[in-house]
């Protein structure tokens, strides 16, 4: 089973990064908040299986222990080398095997590995996620690739997971930042699964400018407008894949909400549809359920206004003018819940404001995945 | 099967009661709020099966009318007819059957017909919830009994449900609002199965004044205390009896936060353990996975010292100086898992305060109840 990647950079990339607002974070995450600063770095190594979260000392040694050894084998600093685990919490890593696969891989790199780093970085995951995009910046073709791993625990204010995004452009530092920033916002932290938030999430984006770009310093620079639009669509990608792949999901599904008093309410009415647990099931038993999704906005506090609350599952009007469109309605609109995308609409009639969220439904399989996962 | 309930008080009652905070409220509960405010009532009416939300002018017409044909049926007036309905939200009440119930109950009342109540109130509940407690006030024997329903859609800030509780005390209206909100901020406001919040949630107190106690006014009245603690126990063992029965549950679990900065921290952390479906499958699962319990905790930005934590399950320590205790050690506190009541504890190790929530376990059971509940 592949469980340890190594992504290295030749030249060294411009880096940034986006990491859970856990209060209890991993040691990987600690290292990497702090090596980011400088905004370069060589390498990011990542082992799965284990999560090296809540190990004290011990934890933080072996972060170390994986950065320097990393550097040695590619001759970089460890300080270069951005590091990230996942899996069970609290077990040591086990350290000869890791010591072992830093050796491998280094020896192994590979320009077209990619997609095997994907794979070596799945824990519960049912497929490996990558995605691909391009832009045209100063007369270069840029490429924006990523991977990504997620699966349960995924949540708000940066879904959980592991997403690693590499790009050939030019990019200062502190635009990469502002660049992930703005991607992250659009995709990752529009993700959730089930109200959780990891430990260990952790987004990097490594910029190593071999297309030889005239460097992005700013929004103002040539072609930058185009590189973020390209770092947004992997990320979003990405996303979609996650919600896709949720723990024992059947489906993926777009949560919109407009019409509320403001963004904040419009997110909350979205998150609270997406994170209900008797929405989740309904949608899983392929019923149009729009009872629950007003219950559930209703005890989020948010305003809807229901004699203009317009709810549509799956593009059909199921609740309109304060009453049920009918039985037919919600029968056809039942039937539309057996595809594998689902979007699910609520306009609150009470203002303008607009918000998203990917989730997915709630099966069997997420309870028997996470009843069983380490017994 | 059992559908409809009256309860009626010989001499009229001081009522006080407590609504759901949803932001999306049924017809009764509107009525309720508007006829409790007098502090006096003869009688409850309940339906279950369809819950008479989000039904426009005709939800408020049909509460009105199951509060007035009860109220002829009685002779009494319509303002001192609570009224409440349970189940299906969207759909109209099916006002000849509720006609028919009314006069048949009116016309069957009984005094030992509380549990035949607690019957009548059920959905998908798997057993009637009923308790009973005395106090000795002012020489007098009082009694205080309750029913109450439950299941799925229970959470904070009244947890769902109906609940209804009954004693022959003589109480002013004003101390029974006080008495009923500490019951309940004690009891029903502690409770979470699924993190919803219902549109119909009703907890009445009626104190019809039988026992010829003289008149509790205020917490100085002598027998005051004596009475405040039984409601308090009828709550809580209501309360108990809804975690334990919440859907699909296999366990009533008691989630016991210490050590927190503040009482809202240690609520938050509480609450995040209890409503989290990583804890709860791997509570089901028979997983002592404190990773879980730590890593909730964290996503709720709670305040935590891993190095002064403790993490118990069923009384078992399996977290201490921010390391596991070992693998003996949970597979012990695995076994406790096996019982019917199980205790989650957690010292977060920053402060002295505290907060306990009851709930339950998720399983196989809850999807499929929620999946398959109107199809």
């Amino acid at each position: 089973m592949l469980d340890l990647a190594l992504i290295v950079s030749d030249p060294p990339a411009s880096v940034a990064g986006v990491f859970t607002k856990s209060s209890v974070v991993g040691a990987p995450v600690e290292w990497c908040r702090e090596q980011v600063r400088d905004g370069v770095a060589r390498a990011i190594v990542v082992n799965s299986g284990i999560s090296n979260v809540a190990m004290g000392a011990r934890g933080r040694r072996d972060a170390a222990e994986m950065a320097g050894r990393t550097a040695t084998a590619i001759g970089a600093e460890p300080g270069e080398v951005m590091v990230a685990s996942t899996g069970v919490i609290g077990e040591p890593l086990p350290m000869p095997t890791i010591r072992r696969g830093i050796r491998l891989a280094a020896s192994r790199l590979d320009p077209a590995g990619l997609s095997i780093a994907a794979e070596a970085i799945r824990t519960t995951d049912t497929f490996a996620k990558s995605a691909v995009a391009t832009a045209r910046v100063d007369g270069r073709t840029v490429t924006v690739a990523g991977i990504a791993k997620g699966s349960g625990m995924i949540e708000p204010n940066m879904a959980t997971m592991l997403a690693f995004m590499l790009t050939d452009a030019d990019v200062a530092p502190a635009h990469l930042r502002r660049v992930l920033k703005a991607s992250v916002d659009a995709s990752f932290n529009r993700l959730t699964i089930d109200g959780e938030t990891s430990t260990s999430d952790t987004v990097l984006l490594l910029a190593n400018g071999a297309a030889g770009n005239r460097r992005l310093c700013n929004a103002n620079s040539p072609g930058a407008a185009a590189f973020a639009v390209a770092v947004e669509q992997v990320a979003v990608s990405l996303t979609r894949d996650l919600a896709r792949d949720g723990e024992g999901a059947t489906k993926l599904v777009t949560v919109r909400v407009t019409g509320a008093a403001n963004h904040a309410q419009a997110d909350r009415a979205a998150r609270r549809i997406a994170n209900s647990m008797l929405v989740k099931t309904a949608i899983f038993g392929g019923d149009s359920n729009w009872g629950r999704i007003l219950q559930t906005i209703g005890a989020g506090e948010v305003r809807i206004a229901l004699a203009r609350t317009v709810v549509k599952v799956g593009g059909v009007t199921v609740f309109r003018r304060g009453a049920s469109t009918g039985p037919a309605a919600r029968r056809r609109s039942a039937a539309k819940l057996a595809a594998e995308e689902v979007e699910l609409s609520v306009e609150l009639g009470v203002g303008r404001a607009a918000a998203h969220i990917w989730t997915c439904d709630l099966s069997y399989d997420y309870v028997r995945i996470n009843a069983e996962y380490t017994t």
